[in-house]
C-alpha cells in the first residue's frame, strides 16, 4: 500500500481563505482538520479543527471555561463575526506546527504506510497530504492510515 | 445548545486495553481519538490517532521517515505485533495532553458551546467527552462543535 492508493479527496485551502469558510468546510465535512498551501498552491501545513477552536475562545476563557457559561447566547455571532473578519493565516498564528519546515504533513504518492505514520507522528497531525508535481491529490487521515497497517479480520497478536 | 444535545456515542477504552484493539476502534469507525477510563470508568484523557502512529513508528524513522521505504514489507506484522504487547497505557506515554489534570477533556452536559470549545482548545484535544455523574454520555467533535456554533445559511459576516 502506498500513499496514492490511501489518498482520499479532501478540501485544500490557502493562507488567505477567509477564517469562516474554512471553518464552515471542517464542519460541513466532519473533517479533521484542512490542507492549508501556500500562494503557489504547494501545501505547507495542516489547520486542525481544535486551532480554530482555539482562534476563536478568548484567552481569559480558555483559561477558565466556566466563565463561558455566563455569555453564551451572544457567542455564537461573535465567533461567526471573528471567523469573518479573519484570514486562515490568522488562525494559524501560534499553532506550533506551522513554523517547523521539517514538520511539514507531506509525502509523495509512493510513500509506504510507515512512511506516512512517521510524517505525521512527527508532524504532530491528523492528516497529511499526498503531493506529486506541486499538486495535492489527497489526503490520508490517521484511521485510514491504522485501517491499511492492521490485519482485517483475526487478531494475529 | 448544551453539550448533553450535541454528544454523539463514542467508544471508551481503559489504560489497560489491548493497544490493538484500541487502534482497531480507531480505524474502523475513522475516530480522531478514543476517551480513555481509568479504574474508575471515568474518563481522564484522549488518545488521539496520532499518538498510536507515534508509538508504533519507530523514533529512528520518525526523525527521517525516508528510511521507512527500505522495510515496508514487514512493517504490518511488526505493528500489530508492537500494538498487540501494549497496552492503552503504554501508548499514552509521552503523550503531553495526559499529564496535566487542568487539561481534561471533559464537560457536563449543561456546558455551553463556548464552554465546550475552551476546554477542547485548552485540552489541544481532537474532541471532549460529556460525562454526567460518572457516566460517559458521549463524545463531542471540534467539528461537530463548529458546526453547532457557525450559523446555518448565509454568511453573516
Amino acid at each position: 500500500m502506498r500513499a496514492r492508493d490511501l489518498a482520499i479527496d479532501f478540501p485544500t485551502v490557502s493562507v488567505d481563505t477567509q477564517g469562516l469558510e474554512a471553518a464552515r468546510l471542517i464542519a460541513r465535512d466532519r473533517l479533521p482538520g484542512l490542507i492549508v498551501c501556500d500562494g503557489n498552491g504547494l501545501p505547507f501545513t495542516v489547520l486542525p479543527g481544535s486551532q480554530v477552536l482555539r482562534f476563536v475562545v478568548p484567552l481569559y476563557v480558555q483559561d477558565d471555561p466556566h466563565l463561558a457559561r455566563a455569555y453564551d447566547e451572544q457567542a455564537s455571532d461573535e465567533v461567526t463575526r471573528k471567523l469573518g473578519d479573519s484570514t486562515v493565516g490568522d488562525l494559524l498564528k501560534g499553532h506550533p506546527g506551522s513554523r517547523d519546515p521539517d514538520e511539514i504533513p507531506i509525502v509523495d504518492p509512493d510513500a509506504t504506510t510507515i512512511e506516512i505514520a512517521a510524517v505525521m507522528a512527527r508532524a504532530h497531525s491528523p492528516l497529511v497530504a499526498v503531493v506529486e508535481g506541486g499538486r495535492v491529490l489527497g489526503a490520508v487521515t490517521a484511521a485510514l492510515l491504522l485501517d491499511a497497517l492492521l490485519p482485517q479480520a483475526e487478531d494475529r497478536a
